[in-house]
């Protein structure tokens, strides 16, 4: 950590700070410039709050210089995590795709849609049974009762089940019938969730939030890695910026630099990312080329009667070829599906 | 609710989503212009979902025409809610302070803090138990423990309590000690302890979200109304941008714009929105005279020593000087504390 | 363009907005709702302002219903606009390479690069000559001089050049010396500037804003194609952001959605888009897979003695190996170099 | 500057950059930590570029501990800079009020604003002769008949002038006819521009960019003073965000953040900080609880026909009662108009 203290402050102050660093075990190296003393801190900054040095008389400015996270860094663990889900593995050279209508709203509506997606060679089957909505007056989902009909038609075609959970109190229940649980963008801080999944025997797809940096979604990773689940995928999925002409910011240079900074998986959400339906082939695409381990995407049988999301839904049929242009791409980077 | 048809399409396009609207009981007006189509869109449309009709042929966009809250709205409800608490009229003339420390740490940390803030006719004492902390090796608060502590000493001082609740199953005892639930900021859209909080009967402070709307500030408010619970205390502490050189950026014309459009008191957070203790006092008398019901402060009675937002939190010396300056401000706007 | 009035209001406010309406020989069809009027208006609503209406007693919101610019769109011009700059068709199958060093600092650092930038075939050179720095006292560029050293060096190797002007009482100066014309992302709303260049018979490059929208992007081409330059290169170069990991936000799905607006071409610069030289070969890859019609990098023989951007340069070698890996993913998706 | 090393690298790697730094006559201090090596540099970061050190092998990430500007900065001149214009003292504790129609667009217009807002005390006239537009299709302003239209009104009633130039070729021209020259935000880093103002002799305001930093305005204040003029007053007028409720975020923390860096004087911009006409009159007490040394309001005598923004513009007399209210605020905190 390096503390720069106030331009022409008295040296008692940088003294005050380098005793409390010492109190702490920590080493302080003083560097007195012409203008100002810097302090630099030798030792394990991990376990110092920041925001405590701050307040001390006659700081400017307190500069971390390790990342706050540990167990999900490159550097602690250098190979990459392969999380398996229904043969597939996930973070290998291999791609995932997980595809599936928004909400779960009828056994002819998952039927439909995972009939056509297995025929594809889908393993991982999408569906929303509690579902987030901005407003109180949205379609919430069909609860327990679609967790049923995602999961009984999963099986009929042997595939695998993510979808996500909202509420602490339900995540058991939700466990016993997903494969992967996800956490959706709103609750990537919802901390005791997140303690909750680190005792959880499932994968995890952590979607970053709308507004998180980099940095918290690895936090929230390091959460749930914290807590003992080792098999965290996540998930970019567009932040939200000025622009209105798409549903979020696709940031995609997430996927090289998490790959530089994680042993994690990770994989894109073009669907949520850009939120219409024409670009998600050709986003899809860039994501493949970019490094994404896969994706996830919205296919519903039936947009236009779709009760959630239906703008950025697309059809088995256009899921179908979409698909099947991926795949010049990903052989180009030597991945494959 | 107006649809506007993209050019050069064939009017069968436009007449099939006519059909679908008389369908639904709402009654389309067609408008045929030069290059396109558009379709107003006359009945109740808060019951109809956009993205829906966003996704058949032929359309370009769908704008709503109305706002999609109803029971947080000025239109409902045209005269102010006012709130109670510890014999402070929140959404009145009259201007709330809550002041205390962010984190419970101590019975003595506690007990300094508020016998300074009870003198100086402080009624609504702050202070975290269970605190949202962006890693998992950050202090994560005192728990039931600090609730006892919080309870006690504001019993002891004649003060009412405000504190967060972070997990919908704590809530219940959360409630035995607070006198205001708060909601923080990462929680604004955690719909389940939303849809909770409608069913307490204490008032609640809710925090807008750092990447929320105000629409989505007030749809989250509607949750809480919707479920039950009128007594909603808004909050605005500050949205996340570009800019670095302060914690947030302090949205203050959240505020007159809120007492356009909801009968809601609104009060802010200066502490969280600006992240700089020498921001307070210039921006809290910003506040007032912009119109806030009052504001939320961290108070630590030794802010080197805090375990959490020290570069925030300010002495109980330093905070009765702002809440002097801060009384002809509000005389200036007809208020008074 | 669509006028909604507020809730509850006298019809006769809505009766002013149709008779000024009428006045200007547009045609205002009112619908009366239950709770509040609206007003459609048919006509070329391009030349009207819409804050004018926005001020009339009793608006909520005026809403336009067709994009404000003519000339870059797609529905008035369906055909892709071609641009051959040394035998390079840009917006073709075939993909532009614009590469080079930020700065032209020297004969030898341009001779260096361009020998080999050349060698692999790039035909269109970038450095420049006049650099717009956040602070005075950075390097400030080379002036005259450096246009000179490039385009002697590009003469050379038989490669075109592109190049910034900033000033418009430069514009004559720097068009005698390149054959495209950039426009960086600080100036796209210097609309003296714009206006000169579409008096110029060069290509532009035009860079999207630091925070400009993908409208306002298109209506900074609008002013270059409505002064008279059909020839618009529109470039995705990053918006800003909450995101600090980053220089930039590389927001991608502009190309794709420009592709559906705009005839214009449109290529990426991932150097400033990124700002990490390790990110600048996956995201050049994604750009193709994404659509794009090429790119520009920064190259520089020796990024350590670089005079700006040194983080984000990388070496001819580099480049070199990012070039070739990029062929395997244009071909993937049918277009060539 | 603080230089951290990747984690395990070679020595070699820090002995080659404190090589380079001294060689540059700076004093590189080496910190041998646990996982990698830390150089405080001593010496004057000032003349170097950071990005340049970024470029070197084994770098992590390179760190500034001194601000960027000099000139501007609180601690190079201590002193509030006070700039007297037409009799009032912008800086001191007399505050300055700046007035007029966003454009000027005929005498009788502007006689009209002008006679109503002398009477009221106002010393300073607005109204732009030169108008950016996002689109080319908008009025443009009136250009030089504008200027002399705003000359000769504000010379009949003994007002001051604040006008906009756009082009530098225009600048010796809108001198003669303006008191201050105003800098719009979308020229706040045409450094071109900012370069010649430094030559010119009278004050400048400075406005704030779209997505301009604290740290970047105080750059471009920079480059005006460092080219000779040191009359330049800031302006605070808004920041682009997700928002849309309102036209711009109004970034009110930006005015006590300045007064802690700079000695520069500091107004706000209301009408374009807000976008509407209902929040003027509350952030503009806000503004001047915080401690703004002014304002510039948009007035016009009938907005319902203003030619540009007119959503914003308010009459005089609603601007006359909004001035009124103001005094009692100003009073509160010890200035005066």
């Amino acid at each position: 950590m390096i503390i720069v203290m106030k331009a022409g402050r008295p040296q008692s102050e940088a003294v005050k700070i380098m005793t409390e660093l010492e109190a702490r075990g920590l080493k302080p190296v003083p560097l007195y410039g012409v203008e100002r003393t810097v302090i630099a801190v030798i030792g394990e900054e991990r376990d110092l709050d920041m925001s405590h040095l701050q307040s001390f008389e006659g700081v400017d400015k307190v500069m971390r210089v390790v990342k706050p996270y540990k167990l999900v860094s490159i550097e602690t663990h250098p190979e990459p995590t392969i999380i398996e889900v229904n043969g597939v593995k996930i973070g290998s050279q291999q791609l995932v795709a997980m595809a599936g209508p928004c909400s779960v709203e009828s056994e002819q509506q998952m039927e439909c849609a995972a009939a056509k997606l297995a025929e594809m060679g889908i393993k991982i089957l999408r569906g929303g049974a509690y579902k987030p909505r901005t407003g109180p007056y949205s379609f919430q989902g069909l609860g327990k009762e679609g967790l049923q009909i995602l999961k009984e038609t999963a099986d009929r075609h042997k595939m695998a089940v993510v979808t996500e959970a909202l509420d602490v109190r339900d995540l058991d229940e939700v466990c016993k019938y997903t494969d992967i649980i996800q956490m959706g963008a709103r609750n990537m801080q919802n901390f005791e969730l997140l303690k909750e999944l680190g005792r959880i025997k499932k994968p995890v797809l952590l979607k970053r939030g709308l507004s998180a940096t980099i940095e918290e979604l690895l936090l929230a990773a390091e959460y749930i890695l914290a807590h003992g689940n080792n098999e965290v995928i996540l998930c970019e999925r567009g932040i939200r910026t000025f622009e209105k002409d798409t549903r979020n910011t696709f940031a995609l240079a997430t996927v090289p630099l998490i790959k530089e900074l994680s042993h994690l998986p990770i994989i894109v959400d073009p669907s949520h990312a850009t939120g219409k339906r024409s670009l998600l082939a050709p986003m899809t695409k860039a994501a493949i080329a970019a490094g994404a381990d896969g994706f996830i995407i919205e296919v519903h049988p039936n947009p236009e009667e779709a009760l959630s999301d239906a703008e950025q839904q697309i059809t088995p049929e256009e899921f179908e070829k979409l698909y099947e242009n991926l795949k010049p791409i990903a052989e180009a980077v030597n991945r494959h599906f």
